[in-house]
């Protein structure tokens, strides 16, 4: 399978008509072939026919062929081989092991998904049976399962070409709840994209899933993307990226005749809270860890630590201190995109410039196209308060350290923050009383609180929230990583005596899918074979 | 206990101070003592401080203090006694047995989610242990719980002043969430709303619950209902009521800084679908049935059934010959409010005056205040497809029956509906087949699909769905009543590496809750005593 630039729509691979791009190497700043066609309005209209004629018939395939379906898309994927790597760190900039990291983490996360289809506790299916002998009045026989949304717009991220994009978190838990995708490609990866898309356009065909279970389109986010959302087969969108684009996307969902929902991620700052003892006893060890966190491919991660608050004292002078040593050694990285780039440096010189903030360390010079060169930044707890420009996302390795007087303070400004993926707590033992005064604070401005760590790293778990108060995503109520993240998708449906004969398998009364259900009011776990 | 038309902020009883409002007893249309006093926005500003002061210490409560409070209020309610009815049944120009019968309800709700919050499961406790020997990384231990949202805005709705008011579904399943409360009493029963509201402030204190956990507030709904929908504090709201009101509360709540989910229940016709087999079989009785669904409670409910389709036939004739005749029985019935009363003529005539619709029954000549006198109406399909004010809400008593071609065209106008709370299905054995061919269609666009019933008789069970795709709600992925209605309330928030002495009880590692949990994905029941 070769890039050809073209659009994937259903079964059919058409040349875009609006206009041609480019994918740039990352690294050299070069235009790599082949161009790009860009989708028209009447192609997205195209793709959405073909969803929406497919989501009555893929939403009912039975758990086992969708399993198999979204197992078959891991496959194709790795059998893309290495020519999907190649082209994935050409447009990226991002290292090659990373890369396979990255794959390795799709697949997982498809797979992750057919084990959640073949399980069904997804549908959550309920049944309350009649009790024709209550008084005053029987009780109708009532059931309840959860299905798909209906087809679903999904905007590929530019810091994950892998995971977060065409064949990522949101496609694999959209395709799982039973819902057609159709993915607008970010303009960072089109060939990745191209390629994953037809790893995917492929497993719709092995696996006799209808046509339009898929499409991958080309284009502007203005026109083609709100285009899209704007469609009214369209039941919901996914989106990873900024703040400005997942606000307007918001802004479009919400005006359409039928509002749907927008599950964007967009910007968080991922406050990490250094705790006295911890800070005393281990502060040159958090620093290493900690600058190792915020340079990780280039600090471009929606988890990245963008804000350290500590109280003033000599273990946080050690601790600045050390974090500027190792940032200093740390190399300029490759940034996604000249535009990425662009944006990095700007919102660092604005730190820089700021009258009420240091720059207490910047990384190794850049030595090529679109390096990004981090930065450590320091202010008071006071000019953090007063200047909000200071809690903007800097998408990239920076980071600014807030000096606070006292725990209180820190306190005090975690209350002022706006909603965050994560917060992360460096605590010994003897600060757990001080950290345990922090947590309803931060319970209701996270959506992960973790400890002894760093944000980045986002496992794929069942227990895993990727996700949280807005702005950091558009729906506090969803994590788009991990098992939950299939629930964005989904809706319930009631049935009311219903004959057998018209149930959906899910839901007769023999379980012959069976799964776990809710009878009354109580989990009666499948007997499986 | 006794009604003075006072505002309920916290513990304290206050006049409001922003002008007076009365009721009116619906069947007489007079003045009822007292006057309310109307909130302003500073007693807005004060129920919301005392309602985020409590959020934290509210939803950290034991599973049973909580369910011990809910269980309290209906208490509370019931000892409120016949005073509670009396004014009800004045205010709401309701007969005295469904009052009785909605009082049992609202109690039979509160002690239901009593039993949710006990259980635990709606917490979905996660727990992915670590695995610190994983290649190529060691996995963190990651646990998950659901939290509250924060305070909820509930508006209490006009036809159902026990159920769907001040203690009901909403407020409910906001306190089961751990969610404090700020009520905005609906005008049409304020002396209702404030008997129920002394209901719950002492239940507060009786279970010493921190007192901003439950306000209620009296004022007009653009004023005071739109300030407390504005207030950052604010975090969802729940609502049932106009379509125009609801969505109305939408754009404000997606206006915000930080925009807040609306749970609001607006309007649906219910469609009913007489198949051919039931309607030769059983034509006159269904029509009987129909009738009295379509006539109880004054046609006042959501669920009532405003539009039947069927296929042209001797044996449709025969229906609304049956139904004509059924309705003309019937008596005029007092409606809720003057207001509602006359959007409901007003609309009546709309209809009667179309040159496409054709009046074939109207109830019983009014002979009082308010009197509501039912209409049937008929139309053709064409007509149906092209004039879509035809496919407006009556609230009331009032019903479009459309006479269709064919199962076909029946079905396409199913596909030209907006979304509905209910469809109701009549058939029988040899209708199986056509039937089963509607399902996805009615599947898209209801949340409850039912079978030889109509939609009034709204279930509180755990597999009930009351709600719908928009407009029949705002949010299409919830339900307003059943036990999953709890969930509207609720996010999940991920702990990662955090120590055993600061997890929340839900999620230590003994279970000290017995609650079922998640473990690596599977559900481990919990180890009851």
């Amino acid at each position: 399978m070769n890039i050809a630039g073209n659009l994937l729509i259903g079964q059919s691979v058409r040349r875009g008509t609006n206009g041609v791009s480019y994918a740039i190497d990352a690294a050299s700043g070069e235009r790599l072939e082949p161009g790009f066609g860009g989708a028209t309005l009447e192609d997205v209209d195209a793709a959405c026919a073909l969803a929406w004629a497919a989501f009555d018939i893929f939403r009912e395939t039975t758990l086992e062929a969708r399993a198999d379906f979204l197992e078959t898309i891991a496959a194709n994927i790795l059998a893309a081989g290495d020519a999907l790597i190649e082209r994935c760190v050409a447009e990226s900039g991002l290292p090659r092991a990373r890369i396979e990291g990255e794959r390795a983490r799709t697949v997982g996360q498809l797979r992750m998904f057919a084990g959640v289809v073949r399980a069904g506790d997804f549908l959550e299916a309920r049944i309350d049976p009649a009790q024709p002998e209550r008084k005053p009045a029987p009780r109708v026989d009532l059931r309840l399962r959860h299905i798909g949304l209906g087809p679903i717009a999904v905007f590929g991220a530019s810091n994950f070409p892998l995971a977060f994009s065409v064949a990522g978190g949101d496609t694999a838990s959209a395709l799982a709840a039973g819902c057609p995708v159709i993915v607008k490609a970010h303009a960072a990866h089109p060939g990745t994209s191209e390629l994953v898309g037809m790893a995917v356009q492929k497993a719709v065909k092995d696996c006799e899933m209808p046509e339009g279970t898929f499409s991958l389109l080309f284009g502007s986010g203005r026109e083609i993307g709100q285009g899209l959302v704007r469609d009214p087969r369209i039941k919901a969108v996914g989106f990873t990226g900024s703040r400005h684009a997942g606000t307007e996307l918001m802004a479009v969902a919400a005006a359409r005749p039928e509002p749907v929902p927008v599950y964007a991620e967009m910007s968080s700052i991922n406050p990490v809270l250094l705790f006295p003892h911890a800070l005393e006893q281990r502060g040159e060890a958090i620093a290493q860890a900690f600058v190792q966190s915020l340079t990780l491919g280039a600090g471009q991660f929606c988890t990245n630590p963008g804000l350290i608050l500590a109280v003033e004292d000599p273990a946080l002078d050690r601790f600045v201190a050390a974090a500027s040593e190792a940032l200093r050694r740390a190399p300029a990285a490759t940034m996604l995109t000249p535009g990425i780039h662009r944006a990095f440096e700007t919102a660092v010189s604005k730190f820089a410039e700021h009258p009420q903030v240091q720059t207490v360390a910047r990384a190794q010079p850049a030595t090529g196209a679109n390096k990004g060169q981090g930065a450590l930044f320091v202010t008071s707890a006071a000019a953090f308060r007063e200047q909000t420009e200071l809690q903007e996302e800097i998408f990239g390795a920076a980071s600014l350290i807030v000096r606070c007087p006292d725990l209180h303070t820190m306190r005090e400004l975690i209350e002022s923050l706006e909603g965050q993926l994560t917060a992360a707590l460096q605590i010994d033992e003897a600060d757990y009383a001080a950290a345990r005064s922090f947590l309803p604070s931060l319970e209701r401005r996270v959506g992960r609180v973790l400890v002894n760590g760093f944000g980045t790293g986002v496992e794929v778990a069942h227990a895993m929230v990727h996700g949280g108060p807005y702005p950091s995503t558009a729906d506090g109520r969803s994590t788009s990583v991990g098992s939950l993240a299939i629930r964005r998708f989904l809706r319930p449906v009631s049935y009311q005596d219903m004959p057998e004969a018209l149930l959906p398998e899910s839901l007769k009364t023999g379980n012959p899918w069976r799964i776990n259900r809710l009878v009354d009011g109580k989990i009666a776990l499948a007997q499986r074979a």
